[in-house]
């Protein structure tokens, strides 16, 4: 990849570790772009937890989920989510799939997501939910077949996130902003939705509602608020993704702060 | 604004930073402050998160919300809730607009906040629910135009606070420190609440405790206290809001210590 | 008090620091201990938060509440807890009075805490409930004049632990360890009973493992361990108590080290 | 023990820390390992809370749980619960006993743990659940003597984890890392299952799912993600064990960051 996308995956690397460290994410989990320059690829990390992705870990992969250069690297075995998908709804630039401890009681209930707050209607009106047993019986759950990764591209049709029973969510986005938004506005909402229900009584958005505030997260007012924030709680955690190697070489009074746990990192 | 108003804008950055660490604040939400020296006026940050408002953010505005002098800063599209309910209200010195995670599951099931433990008895006996629904239809559920500012403020009437169907709540004080208080003890309460409501049986406090306890929180144990902890805890977290330009200018010494992330601030 | 006191006072502060840390007190409550030298005596810091108690802040009172010399100090209102029940009960050596948010639901729904593991037992089979209301009606729910302790001493009885209506918990020890382990079990058994109701039974242990297990935070092992464990995690939060003055000065290197909010103090 | 087991016991430190770290363990619990040169031992600390285990405090035992040579330092009560397992149990190379906060609630309320999502099938379709009070009457809870140790493996019988009746688990693992990754999400499986109950219906994976999806935290990729993570984790937290003191002497600027609390300490 030529160095002028080097910005692309140092975003990418940060969304990343913004949504573990917002909890959407932990051990598990992975977000993709769409290649900006060219819609047939993707762009994913090798197999890593997120938390840990840097800018150089970024590999480009085909629709076919297969890397576009040789590598060495492990590669995640449910990378056919992010191409399948990509494949099927040319209007999104950006996959994050995860097992989100918030959204998994819902997973294993089969109780539907429903928007409850006015964020919270960044979801949609109507979740769909898959199980990959209705269409493939026993497996170990893992979406790794080009077959399954196409059934989970077609019951999330045209939503912006699908349940995945007895496993997580995937979640999708016109950009990478929308999509870390969307992705941790439906973790607060499936909290909210959880304790409503204990109190006696879930009552959703309407549909005009829904519709409405559904694009309050695009709101430029919005964005840049919550881009700032996470970016600084993320900062603050020291765990803002390192610099490219060719940019700290000559920065070299930085080498010390980039340790292995990051603690002391900050972006200049 | 004159130099003498430095010291009121340093306690409204503390004032939203101290509510953003206590968990009552997150991306989103506001506090102001009617202006010291003329009641027609407020004192409220530009559009950031809390957690990030410095002294240098906060503008004064009218009571219809307008900014008194042109600026190029974006502005919360919801403001019109504290220039109304200053305009309602002559009582009130503070205010609070937030969407709590312990308050929202209440917002969404329509189940009141009664007072269930001493401190929480600073909410008052009778906590009114506004559903912007009932006025005005389907919305986006922002709080942005005066009629709806006024509805609200008209739904809070005399009390010390308003829950917002699938929203937040807005929490008024006498002062900064009085509005603090109530703000974080509402968010412990609903919390105690939610879970008695597990344990079968909420008893709220009596109608005379409510009234003798409910200003516990003015006693100048408890406020001297509880403002001693809170700013502990901030300045722990490394997230006091950094001191006047001019004084820091002075102590050049302590900037390094203010670097983007504050986890190395301390106050003098 | 004299010099060889100052291990006593200082190891109150630390208790008082271990018990906040745990989650056990907040901004509230308050811990103190019978003068080791006079058991008409106890120990009880000024009004502060327990997290910012030192070792300075510790003041000697009489058995009615009252300072042994005069101050100048703001000081508790519910004092008369604390020399109530030492009036009342000559076995105990310590007492904890607390909010914690583990135990406040039980005291809002009014649902007994019954032992329900092995830790938990150092809670007793029976502890009592005590309700202000029933024996002076309506009040602030402060127990502040000496007719209210000893109504609580009355209800603790001979039992290790008293819930309050709508208030909190008082705990006692026969010495500072004890009553420090005991807080911190009652406020996980709560949390375990709170959500073993949820699951849909609550099983208490027999009367027979409550008497047996009632001791293990006695053994040695026991104490051993926990006392070693809480204290780190205290010195890993940099919250120890500063030590006393007197040593810090003939130590001048560490002064830096004991700033405001004591992040970097280290205990040598 | 030689030199050449200087390595085993640094990584069975390391599973410690990273158990307290990631919430199985806390004040209490422990983790051993079948001594890789000698399957008639197991290795196992010292009476010490789990997240302050360092390599040096690592006691070899026989599998009647008496350590190989004489000490003077205070062993654990329950080291019967290792012996007994391990003497059962050909096919265990490491065992956990816990008593972890998400697992608690079902020991209460008798409730069994069942697979709920693709990981927790680590823990198997069935676990069993021993009461210590059918075989032994009333006791303080504690496993402590050998025939209560043989019970307890008894109960476990070709099962991951056995959950123990107002006590805790115990989970084994045919290596350290199987059984770290089984009690990790053992836990999350419980807390997802608790929530689920909450929601109305727990459903839980098929039979075949389990079997297939249980061998899912064996594989390469996953197992270098969760080890790389968690150890990252505890690396950023300043909780990583002490290097053994052979390598610290021959490098001596290392000593500082070893202080009591550990919080500066980095791996080279």
């Amino acid at each position: 990849m030529p160095d002028r996308y080097d910005q692309v995956r140092y975003e990418l690397a940060l969304a990343s570790r913004m949504l573990a460290n917002e909890g959407v994410l932990d051990a598990f989990g992975h977000v993709s772009l769409r290649h900006p320059g060219d819609p047939s690829k993707f762009l994913l990390s090798r197999s890593r937890s997120p938390q840990l992705v840097e800018a150089a870990d970024i590999l480009e992969y085909t629709l076919d989920a297969e890397p576009v250069r040789p590598t060495t690297h492990r590669l995640f075995a449910e990378r056919v989510i992010h191409g399948c998908i990509y494949a099927a709804r040319p209007d999104v630039a950006a996959v994050c799939h995860h097992h989100a401890a918030a959204v998994l009681p819902f997973c294993v209930a089969g109780v539907p997501i429903v928007p409850v707050f006015h964020l919270g209607a960044a979801v949609g009106a109507a979740m769909p939910f898959w199980d990959q047993q209705d269409e493939f019986g026993d497996t170990n759950l893992l979406v790794a077949k080009p077959e399954e990764g196409r059934s989970l591209a077609r019951a999330l049709a045209p939503h912006p996130a699908v349940l995945m029973r007895h496993h997580g969510a995937t979640v999708v986005g016109g950009d990478l902003r929308e999509l870390v938004s969307r992705s941790i506005f439906m973790c607060q909402n499936a909290t909210y939705q959880l304790q409503a229900h204990m109190l006696g009584k879930v009552v959703p958005l309407s549909a005009g509602e829904t519709r409405l505030a559904g694009s309050l997260n695009a709101l430029p007012t919005v964005v840049g608020r919550t881009w700032e924030y996470w970016t600084y709680r993320l900062a603050e955690a020291g765990r803002l993704p390192p610099l490219a190697r060719a940019k700290s070489r000559s920065a070299p009074g930085r080498s010390r702060a980039r340790g292995k746990t990051g603690r002391k990192q900050r972006r200049s």
